[in-house]
């Protein structure tokens, strides 16, 4: 099937299979790349067949110069638009790609791939071994911020897409959109890095860690070997997931949110039920997570952030990632992003001026936290907008 | 035994009993208010004999005008100095609690009591119901911060203190310092509420809830009745500990501590054990805390926390807790204090300000977090030193 089929109705083989969607985007199936594909991982280990399931947006144009590159978050996923199959719900750039969207489908070639170790259809841990015939678990190699960019790279080669419009991503999506502009350059117009760091600071590995504490101390954990032993680590996972989501949104956005309301208005209970209107909200944030989510690709992906110091790669000069770098950037910060502060953004930005880059920073005023790139913040989608029609036209897109 | 007999050497009934300790401070077994006394609480439940386990420092003097009530936090007890006889580690105020420091107990009756509702020897869920012979677990009454202050006030009514000089204490001390100062307010000469706050967050509600989220998760947690049937919640607790201890320092005082340094300075592993020191830290300060603290205590201390909410008691305003307050105060915050911002010790300045009240702000610089009130902070010092001097001249102490 080739990429640019999206638009005809078929059926999804993962779950709610065969149910017709009713959205601006039908999702095709996962679009997989297999073969004989290997790739050697920065953990010296190689590993393959390499499969990498993708959906895509919008159309591909003759010369394959319209296409841009959606890298997803940690919890994210492929399904970008739409609705999403697994959920049910819209996907989580749905404001952000489609029609008349800042990644307008009527002019750009939208792409997402699952990351390798991920949990929707690309190699990780949950797949099953061809050489064993049971999941990887655990014997998946650890993978890199970089492995993951290596591996959307093959699946670029097979779409014979030899240079992105652009590439773009908030958060861990923000740092592989920093390891593509580092690692291939000439295959990049312009790069968009979004509440994203070029580096995993030390608090960040600590809530990363919390979480796989809790998933790794879940008796259904087995090991990690649950999967064969029809267990999940459900609440082990759910905790994890509460943790990271605290991290997040902001004081504010929870004060605005929630304040000290209580559940149902009620009255105070004195017990350990969900009193608080925010506890209800994050259990409920634990609970869905597991239906979508794989344990152990949360292991997985978090150590892929932790490992990720793209200053490291380069002897601590961050500078050196990015050495005569052709690549237009738009570097986006929101001042109340506490994970991946506004400071993080502008050592990247320091280190592209260091080479006369072309780039614009737009820090983004607004109390909703790290989550600020999921949501409907008008001044986001302004920069967005304004840099990606400067960048198209410049291409002569548009 | 008499308050005052601090300095004999006696065997503690704790942990380590009968040991030595080579300290300023030899520890006298915890002393216990017991008999038919009986408490009201928030929630209409009335417990009792309420026993409260409590340690002094320093000499009362004749009129009984010198005792200064330390209000512990969370996972504080009533060791603040010398070496704590379960630990073995010095007490957590031991900078602050002595001769010649800002506690200075050559001038001052120093005392602290473990809360109600906590795990060192007051009344809690891990102390024996005397009606049924079974600890009492889940079927302890929800305690509020106004509950644990009551009991405090039962201790001086014991001890026949009419008026404290002060009363001081760091976060959840410093919730209880507020309450004090709120409901007994002829009862202290001045108030020293530090890193504290008049309520609790939705954010700190939300840490909160993680933390029990994953102690009720444990399956050794046994719908809390784990003491009778010999377990521990082991893992639970220490995932709620270092989740907890994530927020009490600040991104600034990881990168300083620990960077992205690798544990043992090794090679990357690309694994899950603790690669990074920050992991290795963290797993520490989890399973050290299980073997000084009771997981159904950490429930309810928690949720006496979320409870709190002082303009709440007041229909709303804050400035009514403290009408007409004779009290002198002096409120601290710490820059960098992300659990309890500065500008929740602001907002309890205005209601103070509202009243004419005798206060004083004190913003303290540091890097370091909500635990900065743990730490040698010499502007924090200074700030304790020269409020409690100016207090005790005026109170004809000194």
């Amino acid at each position: 099937m080739k990429s640019s089929d999206y638009m005809t109705p078929v059926e999804t083989p993962t779950a709610n299979a065969g149910r017709q969607i009713p959205d601006t985007f039908d999702h095709q199936p996962n679009l997989l790349i297999e073969g004989n594909n290997a790739l050697l991982l920065d953990s010296g280990v190689s590993i393959g067949p390499v499969t990498i399931a993708y959906q895509t947006y919008g159309n591909l144009n003759s010369d394959k110069s319209n296409a841009i590159l959606v890298c997803h978050a940690l919890t994210g996923d492929q399904y970008v638009a739409g609705i999403h199959p697994v959920t049910g719900r819209p996907g989580w750039w749905d404001n952000v790609v489609g029609p008349g969207l800042p990644l307008d489908t009527d002019h750009y070639f939208v792409l997402c791939a699952n990351v390798l170790g991920g949990c929707m259809g690309s190699l990780g841990p949950p797949e099953i071994n061809s050489q064993t015939g049971k999941p990887y678990a655990l014997s998946f190699p650890v993978v890199t911020i970089a492995d993951m960019v290596r591996a959307q790279a093959l699946l670029l080669d097979h779409l014979d897409i030899e240079q992105l419009f652009c590439v773009i991503g908030g958060s861990m999506g923000g740092m592989q959109v920093l390891e593509w502009a580092s690692r291939y350059p000439q295959r990049l117009f312009s790069a968009i890095p979004i509440a994203a760091s070029a580096r995993h600071t030390a608090q960040n590995i600590a809530f990363h860690e919390v979480g796989r504490q809790a998933i790794m101390s879940d008796p259904d954990w087995c090991g990690g070997d649950y999967l064969r032993q029809d267990k999940c680590p459900e609440q082990g996972l759910a905790v994890a997931r509460m943790t990271a989501h605290i991290t997040y949104l902001s004081d504010a956005a929870f004060h605005r949110k929630f304040g000290r309301m209580l559940q149902d208005d009620k009255e105070i209970t004195y017990g350990f039920d969900a009193e608080f209107q925010v506890e209800s909200y994050l259990r409920h944030q634990g609970s869905s997570f597991v239906d979508r989510f794989d344990a152990n690709s949360y292991l997985y992906i978090t150590r892929a952030m932790d490992y990720f110091d793209l200053a490291g790669e380069h002897n601590g000069a961050l500078s050196q990632s990015f050495k005569n770098t052709p690549v237009r950037f738009c570097v986006i910060a929101f001042t109340s992003d506490w994970l991946f502060p506004v400071a993080e953004s502008q050592a990247v930005v320091r280190a592209l001026n260091a080479n006369a880059a072309n780039v614009s920073f737009c820090e983004i005023e607004t109390d909703k936290g790290h989550d600020s790139f999921l949501l409907n913040e008008p001044g986001f989608f302004d920069v967005l907008n304004g840099f990606l029609r400067g960048a198209a036209k410049h291409r002569g897109l548009i």
